[in-house]
């Protein structure tokens, strides 16, 4: 073969498989979207077809030939080369080790067991999911062995959604958040208690909607390549490429910040995978490279800048304006108090941002204890609860509100979560060398994006997948990894908001 | 090979093609619904590379001698088997036909020229259309001599939107119908106008879309297989199989009959395809078998059921539960009367029943010239106007209320228009004869389609594609297509309303 030739093919297949990307992508939005209820089984015919085809296409021969014979010359290609056959070798090594009737199977679990979860959720029926979530942790664990035989399975996981990552560093990290979180938050809880009454009362859905427009605006989203769609719980997807990124919310028509936050959160997202150079279009490059960085952009933008004071100060008339009855009565001070009001509670999703990586804590620790075979399914929500209890001191009332409410492990994600508290760490510290260069506070008192949007894509969105989340870390601080910023930066938002 | 080994092969490729057609759908269904604004190339590229894939998919070595083995084998099999293999290798002898690049080029270039339609509807801009109209044209008639040297171009598609029909058939039709409409029409005109200002004034979307939903229910739609969703203009697509199916439509604020209308056609499309009996999901033989069928039961719904006095009746309580202020001061009869007056028009999709196949004819004369190079797309609005004018008296303000109007021929459906006409002239013979078994006055009356429906499936919908449109007609009408049977139908509408 011609090294020439070689290349030309490499940029073909990656075409081929952003198309199928695109196309399974859309069909799970669909189903998480608009699709009628009962239509399930006929997403989960195609979706179970089209990843028999595309298995193929990854793990066939001519590809797996194509992909070594440009390792083997890899000094003569280019670093997005490289990064590609690397990225590409790396997934084919993967499935080339799963049985190709067990990679199917598991591709029509996952869809049936996400309609299943919805289920379950709307009417609190963990018994329900239960069987399918057996599967699921079975069937990771079983991967992961055949993936990486020598590895533990959570391990494993861990390190495929954050490179890098394992139990260890994870221990390390939650423990040492734990050592200041928890008399911070118990030093919060000896003051009054925040109120948050402007947050709560009769928002309309129209009304919350042309909000949710008007800030995927005000923070530079292109919209033109940036769609909103309702769902069950909030995610954001790529489809083929970054030239079309779809981000979804849920209204809750007696609390205003929800839909508001989730929607800057995945607007952080999509402004991460939009930010892609155009270059990188159909390639495995394109996108975000991790799911701690893609963290580390969504909770920047949801917490660092969307609950700072400044941009609360920028907001807040936007906001009066479109519910005058409800937040007239109200001042910009209120509103930044109450959305960073430190409240043990019992939604994830709607924690603050001191508590929040608790909720996180709880998940690794049963995920961990799960994929050792240490904890049965039928276990997981009396544990969820006394854990919840342990952590947070809340009692939880149904498995809706409790192991039930978030999607990820419906869909396979055991060895996320760690992912969103990892990502927290990372934003702060990029806040704190952003701030070098960057007046953010003057940005977002006027509501003015643009030079907060182009560092972040000068310094980390412009390079898609192509640098590991260590070397952009490396790259971004020059300086090593330290969750103390992170612990400083919400010990500052404490002193703030209760006067510690 | 093995026969039973080849009879299994041949419903795996059905299942893979459906999978395909579900992926690709779908795409185009989010282009024209909900997908961001700048998202139409990257849809392209997508849907030109799964295009490329699925006709290697069909016309390659091993499906073509799959289906050879069938069909020289053809007595040993099953009816519906025999019919599959019939409509694949169609297929197949057409695409092998066209050369790939060709083939994968028109793909691209119709997903773009819907996009520059959309624009160039929105902006009366046909210049912008035009040359991708021309590349269409030109694409079609390249195609058709391809597949059929020796059939003239616009038979070809003719044929191939509904089997058996050509230029000497349509000439034949449309003749009659003009001998009788034309005189029906000036007669009409003639009598005092109909007032029709129950229909206009000031309809909020949100209650439009509450009536979409309750029509769709009322008319008994599967609603958790059937979905709705907003679009320029009306189209209904299935995904996969008829057990996904999308209808959509397009609310006009100040107009309460266009959107309602609008949804009942739909549904009809939709009644047809999901009534396709289960065991022809994801072969080639589920859903509807031709245009004129199709639109035989979308007009059925539309017309002749949802603008039936009967209908009106049952209807008109619900429309002004939903719009006190328009409709209070109004009777059922008012709105029977509006929805039936006659009134040469504009725009296809909002005619009366009696001048709407003088819109049909209009296109079906220019398709012709066009698809005999008799007529350049250059000259296509002059020409457009000049016949509006000649056939139904309008002058035509502006393109996008003339020839941009339709979006068909920007997804190249030339020679589709003739099947509306068509459909309709069915859809009245087969009301002829329910009325034998079916008291079908006395179920509209009181809402109650299920005896209606039950017919339909148990007559048509049921058997899919199984039978050609003339066995259809056969099977249900026993006796021979007669146009006269509509235009008496439409005669006797006009005696009701004009009192002729």
């Amino acid at each position: 073969m011609e090294l020439q030739e070689a290349r030309g093919q490499l940029m073909k297949l990656q075409e081929q498989m952003s198309a199928y990307d695109h196309a399974m992508g859309l069909i799970s939005y669909d189903g998480d979207t608009v699709a009628p209820r009962g239509t399930a089984a006929n997403r989960a015919h195609a979706l179970g077809i089209l990843s028999e085809i595309t298995y193929q296409l990854s793990t066939g021969r001519e590809t797996v030939a194509l992909l070594e014979y440009l390792d083997e010359n890899r000094a003569e290609l280019t670093e997005k080369e490289q990064r590609m056959v690397f990225l590409l070798l790396k997934d084919i090594r993967f499935m080339q080790k799963i049985p190709l009737e067990e990679y199917v199977a598991y591709e029509k679990l996952i869809v049936e067991s996400q309609d299943v979860w919805r289920r379950a959720k709307a009417e609190n029926d963990f018994a329900s999911f239960a069987p399918y979530l057996e599967k699921i942790v079975a069937a990771r664990i079983r991967f992961a062995g055949y993936a990486a035989p020598d590895t533990d399975p959570y391990d494993y996981w861990l390190n495929e959604f954050e490179p890098g990552l394992n139990r260890e560093k994870c221990d390390q990290f939650f423990s040492r958040l734990r050592q200041r979180l928890v008399p911070l938050i118990q030093a919060c809880g000896e003051k009054a208690a925040v109120p948050d009454a402007c947050l709560h009362g009769d928002f309309p859905e129209e009304q919350q909607e042309k909000l949710a427009k008007w800030v995927m605006q005000a923070m530079g989203l292109p919209l033109d390549h940036v769609g909103l769609a309702v769902t069950e719980h909030p995610f954001t997807t790529s489809l083929g490429s970054h030239l079309d990124e779809r981000i979804t919310t849920h209204y809750y028509r007696e609390d205003v910040s929800s839909s508001l936050y989730s929607v800057i959160h995945e607007g952080g997202h999509a402004l991460y995978d939009t930010g892609s150079d155009d270059s990188l279009a159909y390639t495995v490059l394109d996108g975000g490279v991790s799911m701690g960085i893609h963290e580390s952009q969504s909770r920047f933008y949801e917490n660092i800048l969307g609950r700072s004071a400044a941009f609360c100060r920028f907001l807040f008339p936007k906001l009066q304006e479109l519910f005058p009855e409800q937040l007239l009565p109200y001042g910009w001070q209120d509103f930044y108090r109450a959305v960073n009001r430190v409240q043990p509670s019992l939604i994830r999703t709607e924690a603050d941002e001191v508590t929040y990586s608790l909720h996180v804590m709880v998940r690794y620790e049963l995920e961990k204890r799960l994929m050792a075979g240490a904890l049965a399914v039928a276990d997981l929500p009396a544990e969820w609860n006394r854990m919840y209890k342990e952590y947070l001191g809340v009692d939880v009332p149904d498995d809706t509100r409790g192991v039930l409410q978030d999607s990820h492990w419906s869909f396979g994600a055991i060895g996320y979560f760690p992912s969103y508290a990892l990502g927290s760490a990372y934003g702060a510290q990029f806040l704190k060398k952003m701030r070098e260069t960057v007046d953010v506070d003057a940005c977002l008192e006027r509501g003015d994006f643009a030079p907060i949007n182009e560092w972040n894509r000068e310094q980390i969105w412009q390079y898609g997948s192509l640098y590991t989340p260590a070397q952009v870390l490396e790259r971004v601080l020059g300086a090593p990894f330290d969750p103390d910023v992170y612990l400083d930066y919400l010990e500052g938002k404490c002193r703030e908001i209760y006067g510690l």
